[in-house]
């Protein structure tokens, strides 16, 4: 059998990631990035609203044109490599990202009449301008469908699909009018890929449909009927501009077309997955498999896990989402995550420390300290909680300071907070019965930082094992290229057996000290605490012993009154 | 009649000041400041237990000696000053600062066995070794003499009289042993400068002996069968090595004796006013009256009010102390306070800013928010709590922080909690029928910090005055100086009389704005929960709004939403 390459086509907030993998070994033949042109850092914003952030889909797609060419020239040095090896595309985006298109599946915004309508552009995952129409639809599907919310957390997001669908119907009503259909990018661009100029039979991923605009093969999308209550208009979305039907990313959105063959030097007729988003595919690419928890640690943070589907598996209370097939075919796709970790830390150095290099001195200062040993404990909601309270506004707490708390303390604080947070997450998992029986990390802060993982294995007890792949979200689209392209060409039949050979992980492990596990056994009791008073409407225990019980501990610790 | 002055001496932590006033006016006539020249600045410490603290009672001599004659000097430029014109000298000191004397009054730690022996030393105010015997001590009086706390807030404190008493007991027995009496510095002054070898007879003040060792004109000292029960020895110390009457501060220790007549170059005969705490003779110094609250801001606070003792008066849960005469004879003498105050602004600015100027510039920063803008609240705890909840182990809390939080904006949230923290106490007074119809601040804040003192008054809705002195525990002891010398000899015959012309306010005053005043209402509502949750075993409400309601306030004062 001739040599074959699968592509991966990753689609960040700011850039467009190439990765050429091996599908034989998951070896990274070549990869380039390229970021987003216009805008700041490829984001267009409005100095007026500072929840509005939008993009441009011929951004996206020049990027992706300059990333794929500088991964092919890259892998020309590989001996014996041509571009026409590669036998199967793959594509993951942010999400929910939607866009408005025409009858030709084109982004409106390219219409002449639309070029200064900021409704017109692709409305990024972190946009928030639709917080009010969020919490208007997250009312209504609770009084009338609260199986919709069930598998997305209790609360419908601002940052989703029909949220920003009715914000633009209100925004820019003359923009939805004159959409044919409202897509997600993770829609948009096999479609482009393939050359389907028909939006009404581009194949929509499951992913995102389950995941962002409340799909589930028992409905499908949500009732015409119940959208229409809250606006007519976003009823007659659902009618005409959307879909009934969303796909497995083992699927093929089509062949990729003469036109975009041509553009990236790439054979016409690859076949190209069906869409997904980063996160999930992350997953994928990091290994994920039945008992794993795929745990993406950058900015944010997400928690994937798999469940076979042939089990039962109840509502997880606080999960953002449970969808079959949207992570691998034949399994219950488990969404979780926090709603900032790397950018916490990255506040505080650029707030309250000076320079570039702060991480890492404040860093080996405080790996110095043993667990408890400041008195501080923080919670980690400076941006909001995620899983499982499932809350934009709560905020960040920090308790214990004393006239001789120290920069190095409050940074260790807030990465054990941290870590107490992705602890809750594992225990609500496996309380639902959900066994965590690995984690596998992978993204930025995995990649760099030791203390920081070295705190999460001694916080949940857990080994931190590191994802081979440094990029498991172009390496998750990557394996679904080899999965669509086919064992026949090179590729797999199936995900899992693509997994098997194109993950893996990294020899270093960090495991749990289980002295420092036990003194973290004690914090999480108060962390949980201060969780359950400030994040849930119910808690009504003292917290007179808090503080407390943190200086109890630091004495213990520090062996004073000994 | 001939021109007087009085002379006031102020025994700080790490410096003595002499003051030398006209009474007639309470013109400044000269000033002087020498350090302790033992320790580190004065205090000697143990780098195996950073709880002790002691000092050298030949220090303060040494130091007395020094700036008293360095204000003479000074004097000595004003036309026709002669240092015989001292008519009157008083004094203050920190306290609980006690020492153990020989059977002429002479320090035990100036004795050759002792001199190794730290215990020998007096102990400092904030030397807090004895935290055991406080608790020991505490737990005794809740049991059997309750009313013994009821004036010192309810809880027997590890910087006092007793604690240390029974602390040297323990730690070195053989120096109370050989102790003839335990007495405070406040008293050991006055007895030095009077020449009084026997402290059989040395005039102990009321001030310390009620503030600290909960005399009480009904009971005198604690009872020696009480003490006796906590530990033989102290029973003993009460009954041999203490006093049963004690005297307030316009009562003559006595004379100034020949010998130190000499060393400071004054007239020999010089009535010396019985001693007093600094506080509480700063509280004179400001000009203190029935209604208003003398407050000095300086690394913690001191709040002071009198409340005449023909009218009845409450416990009130939470003073540090009610002592009839303790502030101004025919008063009671109430005592409050926080631990820390200007400790945290600079703890903040040392451990999370650069540089020394760091308080202008946040300042000035911190200045430009609105009341709320910033969705932060603070407790102001980071040294304990000293009123209401007189509780040491309870630590510092910040709670809203986004990832836009700046440095600027937590500085001001830690002024804003140290403001909450002072409207507290003044809304505990009233509600135990003590009115705050004024308040008049004197202290390194006051003089300094414009910012916090605006803040003071926004939250508090009260105007912050300012005390025309700026050195008001100096102030205070001339008045007592004035005071003993009588007006016959160009003093005055009552305190009231000498501080309706030696003390007043500076011309500037904060007044409180209305609007920012509603706010920090808002605000404080929240501080009342987190305190109540935090620092009393009581609460048991949710706390669920806390961060939302700071958020909500946040947008409505940033006009978001709108």
């Amino acid at each position: 059998m001739a040599k074959a390459y699968a592509l991966g086509l990753d689609f960040g907030t700011n850039s467009a990631r190439a990765l050429i993998v091996d599908p034989a070994n998951g070896r990274e033949v070549a990869t380039a990035v390229a970021n987003y042109p216009s805008g700041r850092a490829g984001i267009i914003l409005d100095p007026k609203d500072p929840n509005l952030a939008r993009q441009k889909p011929d951004d996206w797609l020049a990027a992706m044109t300059k990333c794929t060419q500088a991964a092919l020239k890259l892998a020309a040095r590989v001996k014996g490599f041509k571009p026409q090896q590669i036998v199967g595309i793959g594509v993951d985006t942010t999400a929910s990202t939607p866009l408005p298109v025409d009858r030709q599946g084109g982004p409106l915004c390219r219409q002449k009449r639309f070029a200064r309508n900021a409704s017109a552009l692709a409305w990024l995952w972190k946009d928030h301008t639709s917080f009010a129409e969020a919490a208007e639809i997250t009312e209504a599907a609770r009084k009338k469908h609260p199986e919709y919310l069930a598998k997305c957390g209790g609360t419908y997001s601002s940052e989703w699909f029909w949220s920003k669908a009715l914000r633009c119907i209100r925004a820019a009503p003359e923009v939805m009018a004159a959409a044919a259909a409202w897509v997600e990018q993770s829609d948009f661009i096999p479609a482009v890929l393939t050359g389907n100029s028909d939006p009404k039979t581009w194949k929509r991923n499951i992913c995102a449909a389950g995941h962002k605009a409340m799909y589930h093969a028992k409905w499908t999308l949500p009732d015409a009927e119940f959208l229409a209550a809250i606006d007519p208009r976003l009823g007659e979305v659902r009618r005409n501009k959307t879909y009934e039907r969303a796909w497995a990313s083992d699927q093929k959105a089509g062949d990729l077309c003469p036109a975009w063959a041509g553009k990236l030097a790439l054979r016409a007729g690859t076949p190209v997955a069906v869409g997904a988003i980063d996160a999930h595919l992350g997953a994928v690419g990091a290994g994920v498999r039945p008992g794993s928890l795929a745990k993406i640690l950058g900015t944010s943070s997400c928690d994937m896990m798999i469940h076979p589907n042939t089990q039962s598996l109840a509502d997880i209370p606080g999960l953002c989402g449970i969808v079959d097939g949207s992570i691998v075919p034949g399994y219950f796709g488990l969404e979780a995550g926090q709603s900032a970790v790397g950018d916490i830390f990255n506040w505080f150095v650029n707030s309250f420390d000076r320079g570039d290099k702060a991480h890492v001195t404040l860093a080996a200062e405080a790996a110095r300290f043993k667990p408890g040993q400041s008195g501080l404990l923080a919670l980690d909601w400076n941006n909001g909680n995620r899983c499982l309270l499932v809350d934009p506004r709560l905020t960040g707490l920090l308790i214990g300071q004393t006239l001789h708390t120290t920069r190095a303390e409050v940074y260790r604080a807030l990465i054990e907070g941290s870590a107490m947070g992705a602890r809750i997450i594992m225990e609500r998992l496996e309380e639902y019965g959900v066994p965590v029986r690995e984690v596998i990390t992978c993204g930025g802060i995995a990649e760099k930082s030791p203390l920081v993982m070295q705190i999460y294995a001694d916080v949940t007890g857990r080994p931190m094992k590191l994802s081979r792949s440094a990029q498991t979200c172009a390496m998750g689209a990557a394996i679904y290229g080899a999965v669509v392209a086919g064992a026949r060409a090179g590729g797999y039949d199936s995900v899992e057996a693509a997994q098997a050979k194109m993950t893996g992980l990294k020899p270093k492990t960090y495991q749990p000290d289980p002295g420092r596990h036990q003194v973290y056994n004690a914090l999480f009791k108060l962390y949980r605490q201060l969780h359950d008073a400030f994040g849930t409407t119910g808690y009504r225990e003292s917290l007179h012993n808090v503080m407390k019980d943190l200086l109890a501990l630091r004495d213990q610790v520090r062996g004073i009154g000994k």
